[in-house]
């Protein structure tokens, strides 16, 4: 907590980033409808969000395109639909998921309505990545790169992959608990390790945060006030397993005057307790809680709410064994 | 984030006081079954809790006995008929509420299952709190004491009340954040004030954390980190309004090896989701939120959903008004 003599006034250099339609696609297969879509687009504008995440632009070579809603593939036509011109000041995000991605699927910056490709990845897979990201960049695009599932991995393997970004033409590196496993006190240690490589390389640093032990707003304003400015919020949480951070405890706390909370709760109140009362399901919860503790990926625990399991002890010694 | 060096060792001064019937029963009017409170306190000695609170002890005079249940006057004899002669290393513990209660009502500790009374005050009743502090220390109980609503204080009278404090037998300060409008960074300065005195006076510090921002555990383990060494938690947060720090949370981070976690949850299976499925609501909720930001009491959030009105954008602009 370094911000201390802050906490009245505010940073310039945040952005805040909506990721319900990408993390929360994850829950409902991204079958978001249009009308929902064009509300969340007019509450971020309204809100005073930065960029607005428009889903996954996933291959469809990978993917079965009858199987998942349009905004797993999110094409530069979906988002028109939404945004026409987006004569805004909200910017405008996809996420390509390395692996499951294909490069040849991003047209040039001047042709889309997309300004950042965020690249999400695996340690192991950061060549892979950094095509991406050189091919986005040299696209005219502005460029992030999610290291996932960081809370697995080797000090000295995330130091090389750091270092490896830093030589890109990335513009933010996101730290990214995946798991929901870390504490303020461990994000305060890695957010100073990632900041050494962003101020080595003149990069900027986001955090994407997981709930299942309650902690994504805490860790994102702890990492804030690390100097992390690039902030990932989902409306209600909405997102996989437990859920992100929620923009409307992000911006409650934000001081930046140009974030507004009565549009988030307007939205909250018109379309996200909708999709809870339809019964799509996410938020913190005691498998969530489990597999964090443990530093395990939540499908088990995804698993087990969908399967309408309620023996808690009995999955607590899955997950042990 | 004092711990970093620490955060795979553990400080034996650490006391973790269950508060699932006091606060909880807030939710509920204190109507809870034998065979439930049974269980929580075999739960609290498997688990490894140090202290369980067994209710308020409200006053007759105050309070019709006919429409609450026992744990709201939770007597000796109630007591005894969960515990017997509690032969087990759990302590116990029941709440004073100041101006609610009659120190007539407490019998010399050798004479009662009681180990702690806990005595809760604003501010403003102070001269009431010690008053009552000096009975039951002289009748042979440790104490503690919560300063409710600090958030709505003035820093000058906070120090009034700790100096105060600091010459009274109270073996504990509770650190009491009702609305729960606290961040990390603010408890960490509060932590700081407050340790001022514990330090002068040779008190130990508690912590009382609510969940409207979702912050209960952070600010817990924050606090915890800062020198606090008493920290209050309720299965599955169940407390007033947004409810407390999640037991279950708490314990899996905290790295006494006498802390268990399996019997946590096995409770929280048998007997907590039966609440939940009895209609019984608590919990992180937008009202609460609402009333968190603001800074203010949760009792229009909890009319609110007791009302079983949803127009959250009107009630946003009530508590504006």
């Amino acid at each position: 907590m370094k911000q201390i003599e802050n906490l009245l006034g505010f940073r310039e250099s945040i952005k805040v980033v909506d990721a319900t339609l990408r993390d929360g696609g994850l829950v409902n297969d991204f079958f978001f409808e249009d009308d929902f879509v064009k509300a969340l687009y007019r509450t971020n504008v309204e809100a005073g969000v930065d960029y607005m995440e428009m889903g996954y632009r996933a291959s469809k070579k990978v993917f079965d395109e009858t199987k998942f809603g349009k905004w797993k593939f999110s094409t530069d036509d979906h988002i028109r639909e939404i945004v026409g011109d987006n004569d805004t000041s909200l910017k405008l995000a996809i996420m390509a998921d390395i692996g499951r991605h294909d490069k040849n699927d991003f047209d040039k910056k001047c042709n889309s309505p997309v300004d950042l490709v965020r690249v999400a990845t695996y340690i192991h897979q950061m060549p892979d990545a950094i095509d991406m990201i050189e091919d986005a960049a040299a696209k005219g695009y502005e460029t992030s790169c999610n290291i996932m599932a960081i809370s697995n991995a080797q000090e000295k393997d995330i130091k090389v992959a750091l270092d490896m970004l830093g030589q890109t033409p990335v513009d933010v590196i996101y730290i990214v608990d995946s798991f929901g496993s870390i504490y303020p006190e461990q994000m305060a240690r890695i957010a100073d390790l990632y900041m050494e490589f962003a101020t080595k390389y003149n990069k900027k640093l986001g955090i994407h945060a997981h709930n299942n032990q309650q902690l994504a707003f805490a860790n994102t304003i702890e990492a804030c006030g690390d100097g992390v400015d690039w902030l990932d919020a989902t409306y209600l949480s909405m997102g996989r397993g437990a859920g992100n951070c929620a923009m409307e405890l992000l911006l409650g706390f934000l001081k930046n005057p140009k974030y507004e909370l009565y549009p988030v709760f307007r939205f909250i109140e018109n379309y996200m307790m909708e999709l809870k009362k339809k019964g799509v399901t996410w938020g913190y919860d005691i498998p969530y809680l489990m597999t964090g503790l443990l530093n395990q990926h939540p499908r088990s625990a995804i698993k087990f709410i969908k399967d309408g399991r309620e023996d808690l002890t009995e999955f607590y010694k899955e997950l042990m064994d």
